[in-house]
């Protein structure tokens, strides 16, 4: 009994298996196409027609995810630790939506839990071959934490000035109605996204949008440089050997370097010949 | 007549005598002038003015690239193989538009084929000198593959919760008439195009179109790092040197390396001592 | 007394004490809050209700900023100093809006000294760890400060020059009633803004628009570019191996440097053959 | 009186004097201000009101321009040289203008020629300080034309099939009017500028605009990865002695080496003593 557990254990939770890897396959096409209905549920032309059908999906997709949830309760050897884990309380998520309907009417809030279950596609790619790759993108993230802040408070900085200023140019007759609509209407201009919805109308107010819009345009090289130099570091970085030449110190050397290529050191000390 | 065959050969498959530079030249010309007719076709005005010096043009390029297609199939030695290339497959692509209208009347659908096979400037400009410069692009894209896999499902995930979580907060009365339409928006916002047909009216939608708009803003920064980083180590690439280590016969080196750390051989003789 | 005065200006100016950082933390949140004030304030609905409060808010805000002005200028060994720096500008501008509200009636004006006191953020953050991260921002801004002035002067001429011909070749029948407000059409096309409260009508205008929007999507490449290698180069900036050639003392070399190359020496002895 | 005119010559064609600079500031004033009266020309309300100032005030201009345009032929040494070089052409179209509007009787077209005499800016400002900064610019642009051009046709290619799927989906009932409109719908979102005026209706249609949207976010950065990386490069480069030591062929050295830093070899043979 305990080898069927633990057998089903490592096709549930690991991936090195064919049979591992055929589950992690079937749970990503479930997501998927639970994810689907969620979608054609919310046009109002499909819900009309088809909502029984979805109703029923819905439910069919609950209990796919309930069984798949109470068969990880079942074989893991800690089963307190995953419930509570980051990815145990996804997948309990997944399988409320449906349970929850029965208890409010209101479906409107629940297809954002519908939607949110989806993350769970980052457990099964989360086990494939990225995960690798994706440390990069986090080494570099996490490298340009500090920087990223300050360049973060500086915008907002920026936006509530400007905004405030086109508030007091424009006004509220021509649609900048508050501060906080002139901030929106900043960050609009700012990340040159440019709905349209407000623009300026009056020659001052033109004046500093031109302003606004240089300086998006501008300083949007300063997220971009940043990450590039971070992510150029971490990749460069990656695969070195970092321990210092005990004769001339150079930090860094060829990952298989034996001895330091600045002054021919030897890098670690010769053990006495095994016989 | 074999010799004939060759030289036909050489002119039509080949770019490096004065005469494939020339019928290369003239076939970018044709095909060009091609594309230009289609679209000159499909503005209104100027189809009901000139339809049928439209469709006499139609014919007569049909007819040069049918000329063209039989020559490529007779001079080719290996005909068939010629047939099923991928550059075979759109030349023969390129004589349908014109024999597929006999058949088929809706004439909108081989619009697109009659534009699809503007492809083959690539085929001309493929064989310029141009492509190791492409390479180097292709290369740094490789590279990056996986990197840009990652960052796509990131950026798939967070437009569709985004765009769930604003189906919910704004709703069908403001122009979010379904998720997939948010999704739409959500798109449209994030890539900081921002369309403005629909444009978030509450004040909660408008907060978070701004998370939204600033998270856009910032994680273009992410390709951008990726592609420069990648990009400039192709560049880079040649940058170690290739000097066989006298004792060991290493043959790869760090840049500057002046001892072996394979073996601690120095790599290049010392210069007997200046007095 | 004098004692006394010292800790007070120890809280108030340093943070490297416990006090010090709750005080920076009580004078954030204050700030954060009066900014919150003005912002709620400008809402139309918001103010007719609460017009009474907010002023109220608005006069103990100014006497919190008003007492913290005294006690900076009360325990400041150099007063006279400490109010002609910038920051003792700023921190007069605080108290300045309630005060000025008094003398002048329109209260529009002063909610822009309301907002631009927010900078004060700055005053706050100056004195915690981001510092170095934003030097490193500013060296790297500074470095690139005359290729930015060449950048800047160019994108000037193109928007002028762009601005000049739309406005002729598409006229104040299509919106370009002027040639500065077709110079504000360049420039939000040109940052790929794209609002479209003005947009092209004419063929020949939209094939103009079409070279002003790839021109603008090339050369963000350039700010981008000479940003991201100012911060690399400033990242890199203490590559170099800092030690003194033991011949001619020259102190600083090519990060792999084995000889010195002004006077040939090898930098490190070598090490005695193995054998 | 030939002294004369050569101190004419340092004043108007040379900068490092201190009466050339005044001459510089002094023109680029005059260029400036008949900019701004060029502009305010074009605003409706201003041209009522003003005509015959800004009539008077252009003919000043063209008189200024005149006298300097006679000048400089009068005082350079090779006036033909000088009146057929690219700035003398420049400085001849300054005076234009004025002189055709007597002819021409379409004062729009002459705006243009107004406007463009402003490039005349760039004689002032190339005789500045700026001018290595800009070469910096230029050698990284020049090193990568290969790789933009490449990029450029791929893009082209991209819009046009991009548009001629539009035109065939959405159709001229939703605004797809030819397919030169849909191609200049393409650059507007593939450029993410997205003004509005033209945007997807159909499902299928807002499917495939996000692929352009996502294409076109992703593409940005490949110009910015190739000007990074030449730009990168082109700073990196500069300052670096190019001569391949004798002994190992390291192809680059520090710009002050006298000896290889890898192999210790003198990278030039040494002179024997000078007695």
């Amino acid at each position: 009994m305990d080898n069927w557990r633990q057998g089903l254990y490592a096709i549930i939770f690991h991936t090195d298996t064919p049979a591992g890897q055929r589950f992690d396959n079937w749970l990503l096409l479930v997501i998927l196409a639970s994810l689907v209905v969620v979608m054609l549920d919310s046009v109002d032309a499909y819900h009309q027609q088809y909502a029984t059908l979805f109703n029923s999906l819905e439910w069919a997709f609950t209990l796919m995810f309930g069984i798949e949830y109470g068969l990880r309760l079942y074989c893991s050897p800690k089963p307190l630790r995953y419930a509570f884990s980051f990815f145990g309380l996804v997948d309990l998520l997944a399988v409320m939506p449906a349970i929850l309907a029965l208890v409010f009417a209101d479906a409107q809030y629940l297809m954002i839990v519908r939607v949110v279950r989806m993350i769970r596609i980052f457990r099964v790619l989360k086990l494939r071959q990225y995960l690798s790759q994706a440390n990069f993108l986090l080494t570099a993230l996490r490298g340009s934490r500090q920087k990223v802040t300050v360049f973060l408070v500086s915008v907002s900085t920026l936006v509530t000035v400007f905004g405030a200023l086109m508030y007091v140019i424009e006004g509220p007759e021509n649609g900048f109605t508050s501060i906080p609509t002139s901030i929106y209407w900043a960050v609009v201009t700012l990340t040159t996204v440019g709905y349209g919805d407000i623009t300026p109308q009056t020659p001052a107010g033109q004046m500093l949008s031109t302003l606004v819009m240089i300086t998006g345009y501008s300083i949007i090289a300063v997220p971009t440089g940043i990450f590039t130099a971070e992510l150029a570091s971490a990749i460069r970085g990656g695969d070195h050997l970092k321990h210092a030449c005990p004769n001339c110190q150079k930090a860094e050397h060829e990952a298989a370097a034996a001895f330091c290529n600045r002054c021919g050191q030897m890098l670690y000390p010769q053990q006495p010949a095994r016989d």
